[in-house]
């Protein structure tokens, strides 16, 4: 009989940080006997899903024993049209996740390298740690900018991509266009994943999404999402924007039909719904000044952010703090796992979701 | 500036063949003119997808701006109850193309081998081309049966993964349960994938979905879909039943939202659906039975098949009958792509589109 302890992982995954989502708020619920519970720990939509995508998703259910459109043709051209580019440029995905995984099989060898900053989203990593390649990282400034010359000088022979997420997550700090253009003209024939998430919070004069660098022809490629804006994570659809050559060269690691037939109709549905965006972004921006001023009162400094989320300096507390929030109902995300155990990462909510949250953390504070 | 064209996907790509879902509806139905037309081509459930998931899916509508549960449990335990595992022997993907990916990526290296029947389904060999492992094909006999023996000394010690599609696809034929137990016995340590995905449609009595061996303690991994008899391959819900350490294996690989929320529950409240199965179940027996009968009035030979698809001869004018199917209304799969040039593939339809189908077969021929 076979030995199933024989039956082994490869060695160069053991690298992998298993992803921590948080805690659901069920769970929360359940263990600590909690009747209201708000999780603010993932950056999403909290004023819901776009209306038009549910109503799309309403009318396609009943076609769902055949297979999605495998070259997702109206979302392509839905996404191409808002963007300006054609749909030979665009790859919709099972989640921007999915993407970066898929980046990742396209480009990377075993011994390459990807530079990227730090902290920023695990999945670069994971997608690197799959095929085997080196994750070099680059620190951000003590406030929470990019440094942009050491991460031109991270770049070696051996790097096949350099990502910035900008907005970047945790920290919700953004590389300045002229730091983008900078970056790019010094690395060369370096493939640069741009991962614009949170672009639509971004209002910054100086942000760029990256996108007027694919038009100029860079090698650079820009990732966006609908879970975070448009509101439609539980369906998973991110898509990426670059050069042909480069979309051509992700293709062939693409699985058949990875974006789901519902997905493709919400997706296509949500890029239209503009009402949904604005009013979204409007009450983040009203939604993160509240929290400003809420943590200026208590005496807590935080990084302003371009994003739907504020990363905020609870001080040696943190890690306390994060926890009795918890037993207040209000599931943040803990900084530990990104090397800032001082600090809680907090999703921009609802009114009433941040009113509870600052409401909690005040009698936490000033007990 | 930088050159596009330095900019290049991984050498070993190449060999990767791209996938062809054939074309859908409405593309012949412009291309052509024509009113009516079906589509045998892709195995779906032509009687529509489970109600149950469909009502599941209306309900779960409006909580999308959340992500999904990155485990999973629900439907975890959904299947687990089903197959009578534990909830830690199951991974759900999101279709059964997904899982055979992450397999790829726990377990294969560059220089690895994989042993494969064929012609069988191709994303095995993609899964393998992505990883830069080698691709061992041992073709079937003569009328299409498993070559046992064959597989078995194909296996060296470079084999890391042995595939069995039983039902095969694209044949309709079975590996008989005592040959499973020959080759288990046979390869040791060395991890079986046994793809299962037709296996609600197979009847024979030495049938084996591969879940006893699982059961056994052999290092054999079953895979099964939603997307045949419970008809939702819209949503893509695929999954794998194994050993814990099997599968702690593969999820280590495994994106954190990779399963979308309505996929989720779709297919929770589709596991429970028996009437909907039972009843696809029958009405593909009897399309089976009648697409026997009509080939046979025809002249033509085909392989009995033990799924929702049969695989039948039409000599020398194969391609020439498939083009002139497609004129008239029917999209069949061509058997070039599997190195059947005088064959197609054609999955059983609903009553009316069997009829439809062996109409237009029978004036193509007759005429």
């Amino acid at each position: 009989m076979a030995n199933l302890e024989n039956i082994k992982a490869r060695k160069t995954l053991d690298q992998i940080q298993p992803y921590s989502p948080g805690k659901p708020i069920w769970e929360v619920q359940e263990e600590l006997g909690l009747e209201r519970v708000i999780k603010l720990a993932s950056n999403e939509n909290p004023l819901g899903p776009s209306k038009k995508a549910v109503e799309a998703i309403k009318q396609g259910v009943l076609g769902l024993n055949r297979y999605p459109d495998a070259d997702a043709s109206e979302l392509k051209k839905a996404i191409a049209t808002e963007h300006g580019v054609s749909p030979t440029q665009v790859i919709p995905t099972n989640g921007a996740d999915e993407l970066i995984t898929l980046i990742s099989e396209a480009f990377l060898e075993q011994g390459d390298e990807i530079v990227v900053p730090y902290p920023s989203f695990s999945e670069y990593d994971f997608g690197a740690h799959i095929m085997g390649a080196e994750v070099v990282k680059v620190p951000f400034t003590d406030d929470f900018a990019f440094d942009v010359d050491a991460m031109i000088s991270a770049v070696t022979d051996k790097t096949k991509i350099i990502y910035i997420c900008s907005p970047n997550n945790p920290t919700g700090t953004y590389m300045k266009k002229q730091d983008v253009q900078k970056l790019l003209d010094a690395v060369g024939d370096t493939l640069v994943v741009f991962d614009a998430a949170y672009s639509h919070y971004a209002d910054a004069e100086d942000y760029t999404d990256g996108l007027e660098f694919v038009q100029a022809g860079y090698p650079l490629l820009t990732l966006k999402t609908f879970s975070k804006i448009y509101g439609i994570a539980g369906v998973r659809v991110g898509f990426g924007i670059a050069a042909d050559s480069i979309i051509k060269s992700i293709l062939k690691v693409k699985e058949p039909f990875n974006v789901n037939s519902l997905a493709q109709l919400a997706a296509t549905a949500a890029v239209g719904d503009r009402e949904h965006v604005t009013e979204s972004h409007d009450a983040n921006s009203r939604g993160r000044e509240y929290l400003y001023n809420a943590f200026e009162e208590l005496g807590l400094s935080y990084t302003e952010s371009m994003a739907n989320f504020v990363l905020v300096k609870l001080g040696d507390e943190g890690e306390a703090l994060y926890h009795d929030l918890m037993k207040k109902g209000v599931i943040v995300r803990y900084g530990k796992g990104w090397g800032l155990p001082e600090y809680v990462r907090v999703s921009v909510g609802t009114e009433e979701e941040n009113e509870f949250f600052v409401q909690a953390l005040r009698e936490l504070i000033q007990k």
